[in-house]
């Protein structure tokens, strides 16, 4: 496996909006953006949401720092975020032919110190390929080797959550997750890299909760 | 294909959440949930997200109401909203065997006479099984058919989006729409039941931007 393919080639990216209740918003939601470092990253804010592409650490490390400005304001802020890896479905994606799947690093964030609750949800858009050792490398057609099972990824990120002591419930549709903000975007964002080393195009939205009035 | 399977039994259903940029968020996110009208559903409203459950057509009247009410009161609002049908991933599915895929009709929804601006992406979880005469039906794990381009349906229902006159814009990621909030809806909704009709569990992303300060 080559390491010449780069973040934007592979397709990795964020899409979020950011949502402040709260009638001072246009001044957080700024600030917020502001406060945080765009190093290595290609920012483009529009009316409806905000994307970003760089590496998989860079663009966790600024979505934290975003939510968390606005949350350390003390008004309720949610976050509707979306990662996606692989092609096509990106603009920008240019695959080299040949590659399957392309994992990397696992993310670290520092604690932020503040509670966020979310639901969750994990989407393998191709379900794993089981290989058979003499196949060819498989297209994303799914090649020559065995269609998978594309639940089973999503059960092992649950019970990765659960290890992780950030597993809150199973909703509907959704993984409840609740913990300091920095657990929650490692669990989402780890769960979606390690989803990614077996099935080229994954795809994870959470839709995180802060500073929200309703007690559980 | 038998019609007495429930769309509870398919799992048919949504979750989502209503930001209200307003510092009165709590008195307009309640009256907008109280104006819809909660005929034939299971609703369940938790701090993170609301849970619908029922048929299609009944699911989407009430997401265009609540969404509607709350944009009505002129302030800025945004919705994130997950469609999802077929099994698992849904704590009540309960699928009676031999069901490959099972569509509904398409929905219609009366003019709100609002513009919604959004951000859409669909997510077929199964590629589409390309069925050969002889085959049995096919199971969820792909069966004895071919399977076919995730990709396939999502390219048919940007298609179908353009010829709705709702077609913005291909952004990384996701489909942009611009127009009336039932137009909108409906583009989205139909699309997934659309896909729904040849694989089985399908999810849609939209979140709806709705009086936005920035101008587009």
């Amino acid at each position: 496996m080559t390491t010449q393919i780069t973040p934007q080639q592979y397709g990795v990216g964020a899409r979020f909006t950011l949502s402040v209740y709260d009638s001072d918003y246009v001044r957080i939601i700024l600030d917020a953006l502001s406060a945080a470092d765009p190093t290595g990253l290609e920012i483009d804010t529009g009316d409806i949401s905000t994307f970003i592409s760089g590496s998989e650490q860079r663009i966790l490390e600024y979505l934290a720092e975003v939510i968390s400005a606005a949350a350390a304001t003390g008004v309720h802020v949610s976050a509707s975020i979306l990662l996606s890896r692989g092609c096509p479905g990106e603009l920008q994606c240019e695959l080299p032919p040949g590659v399957a799947a392309l994992g990397a690093d696992p993310i670290r964030l520092a604690s932020v110190g503040r509670r966020a609750r979310a639901h969750w949800s994990l989407y393998p858009l191709l379900d794993a390929i089981k290989d058979d050792a003499t196949s060819a490398p498989q297209d994303r057609s799914g090649g020559t080797g065995v269609p998978g099972d594309h639940m089973e990824p999503i059960y092992a990120a649950i019970k990765g959550a659960k290890e992780a002591g950030i597993y809150s419930a199973s909703d509907h549709f959704a993984t409840r997750l609740d913990g300091d903000l920095a657990d929650v975007l490692e669990t989402v964002a780890n769960a979606w890299i390690g989803v990614g080393a077996n099935v080229q195009h994954v795809v994870t939205h959470v839709t995180i909760s802060m500073n929200s009035p309703t007690q559980v």
